[in-house]
């Protein structure tokens, strides 16, 4: 087989076969196929597109890159969640603990941030302690006894995808459906999961900007999930308005925290819950009617909080700052931003806020960069609230005080008001 | 400027400017943009094409990317030719001397060749004692005094074409009207030539396999050298039928002798009229109507030959070959292709003779590969002629007997016969 032959098939609109792209992923694994050559493919790929066969085919290519999580491992119902990222989403912070809490078994492998949006990694290790680079064998057993585990991406699951993502992203071949989609599911078919809520956001804060193409990726997702053995649940989340008022590290733990007490902003509670239930009626279909009740108690009652604490010691973590906010890093400044207008609030560019969150320090710009786990801002009017000139719709909070004038600009133009 | 906006751009389908080109092959020749961001930029301007005033930035770029031939070093009018190659093409070798021999100056640099096409400094190089890679300097001096030359491509001429060059190869983006035009263009333009004559092949044995193609591809090159500041005269030629009857490096050496000798196969001999004559129109434009005749003595009386063998002494070689054939090097094997059929010949796919050619090893699957000079074929039945089973169709010459195999199965099935 040669190289040049598939980049051929895929330029002049043709559909590869299982052979084909197995020999690529294959190559791009073991580093025999050089980049110059996988990025003529993905631009080929990017714009003559991949039908659901070869992006299927894709995914298990990914998925066989290397090592596979032994599911058998670990007694249960295991039971994995994936939201196609955004701004302000700490829902993984707080489902995973609360469906744990129901008696589900929770092995995730989460991200870091890049850019203007957060990862779950960068915003545990805002906890003092908490260890997110930790053997497998560790890992399981966190998730035998504690019943759940967040950590960061294992290097040896799906390495091929690792070396495909660092290439589309230099060169622009980002946002296709197919290798989006391939990406996505090639890692998670190797986490040893029974089924998986798919969690597609649309709307000003993630890649998808209208609802069409956030379903196409939703249903190409649950294909390429069923074809790798796993029960596959989708639902579409409007990222038009950040989850939640918190955005940065230790903000949104902090707000994370409140949610699994059974307080925290009613928005990002009934995203958590809808999202909760639908991962329980996958772990415990004959529940169904009931799992809505079970994952509300479990929010109110305290015992999805006792599981966080739980599976944060677990992880080395202190847990006392869950209880004692003021017991996490502190910025060295903070700052008001206030409205420059009067008026009601009808939209925002929900990326301008990550925008404005990665000014003050809490993100990175390249992977090298660290984060200040207490940088971020705090909302305090959102779309639908009513403003006038003067008064406060944010506070910021950063060690870079020059910052704080960028969060004011950014957070002028990507708030929308009619006056 | 950012390589990625750059690469965007031309992704979806938008023209790139002048300063974003500059940046990129100023970027290529300096390598300080990487491979694999490149070619995702030519797969897009495959996929997405690029318009005329792309295509002529783009050519001005790669002249600008290293030296240029200062013209006026050499006293007279410098016209140059340049062919979109094709197989058993020796033009360049005849007409060469031709144009000198009637006092235009041609400093010619040509390629080599790699898989089914043929070099023409391949050629000169089976003329024991040429020297095709030698100092610029002594390159003008022979021009000033012998009136014309052709040596190997210089690498420090259009630098940032060689790179792109290796990169198309290896991405199957090579055939695109515009990264054709500019990389012959680009070249051409730091030649130091007032005027060029570009002969645009098509058909079964060229890039183009239609007229329509070729027309546009001439028309642009015409356009970019234009705008270089050279006069441009375009030939459209037919590549259905190989020229001459010799396919290899010594073969066609001897069939450009003969027709420099005023003998030589008659459908070689009229192109080599059709190109030189426009050649001479360029050079001599108060002759024109006249040039014709000039050009049909020059290869009557010998003066072309004496040229031809004055050009190759100054090079070194053993012009002794040029009169004696037998003093090349001669091949180990020689083997008679015959007929399988009995019927007219109505048509071939030219390409077919070159691969059956390379096979002999007459030509190189890499670059790194060395060439056998005397290796090859000598068709004796072409497009239109009558054949009986049994009859010799063409000689093959080579020091692999085990190729004969191949080139007699590669000839029966390109070789199209109405039985």
């Amino acid at each position: 087989m040669k190289m040049t032959k598939i980049i051929a098939k895929k330029r002049d609109g043709e559909t590869l076969n299982a052979e084909e792209i197995r020999y690529w992923i294959d190559g791009v694994t073991k580093n025999t196929i050089p980049d110059y050559q996988t990025s003529a493919l993905l631009m080929a790929i990017y714009l003559n597109g991949m039908n659901d066969d070869e992006a299927i085919e894709m995914s298990l290519a990914i998925r066989d890159s290397g090592d596979k999580i032994d599911g058998s491992l670990v007694p249960g119902y295991k039971v994995d969640k994936h939201s196609t990222g955004g701004v302000g989403d700490k829902t993984s912070v707080i489902i995973v603990p609360l469906l744990a809490a129901l008696g589900a078994k929770v092995a995730k492998m989460s991200g870091r941030g890049l850019g203007h949006t957060g990862g779950t990694v960068d915003k545990l290790e805002s906890i003092k302690g908490y260890r997110t680079a930790i053997e497998e064998s560790e890992f399981l057993d966190i998730v035998r006894n504690v019943g759940c585990s967040i950590i960061g991406q294992s290097e040896k699951l799906a390495p091929a995808d690792k070396r495909l993502y660092a290439l589309r992203d230099v060169t622009e071949t980002v946002a296709n459906r197919a290798l989006i989609a391939s990406s996505i599911m090639g890692k998670k078919l190797t986490s040893g999961a029974n089924g998986i809520v798919l969690d597609v956001k649309y709307g000003s804060g993630s890649f998808n900007k209208d609802i069409k193409e956030a379903t196409a990726l939703a249903n190409l997702m649950r294909r390429i999930g069923e074809s790798g053995g796993m029960e596959v649940t989708t639902i579409l989340s409007d990222m038009n308005v950040p989850l939640g008022n918190a955005i940065g590290n230790s903000l949104e733990i902090i707000e994370a925290c409140e949610v699994l007490k059974g307080r925290g902003p009613e928005d990002l509670k009934e995203e958590c819950v809808r999202l909760a239930v639908a991962m329980a009626d996958l772990a415990f279909p004959a529940d169904k009617g009931h799992n809505e009740d079970k994952v509300r108690r479990a929010l109110a009652d305290g015992t999805a909080f006792a599981k966080f604490k739980e599976m944060c010691a677990a992880h080395g973590g202190d847990t006392r700052l869950l209880d004692d906010y003021t017991l996490f890093k502190q910025p060295a400044y903070q700052y008001e931003i206030r409205a420059p207008w009067s008026g009601k609030i009808v939209a925002c560019n929900t990326s301008g806020y990550g925008y404005a969150s990665l000014a003050l320090g809490a993100g990175r710009n390249t992977k090298e960069d660290a984060v200040d786990p207490s940088a971020g801002l705090l909302l305090h009017k959102k779309v639908g609230d009513t403003v006038a000139v003067g008064d406060v719709i944010a506070t910021a909070y950063s060690d870079k005080a020059e910052s704080f004038a960028d969060a004011q600009r950014i957070l002028e133009k990507v708030t929308f008001v009619d006056e």
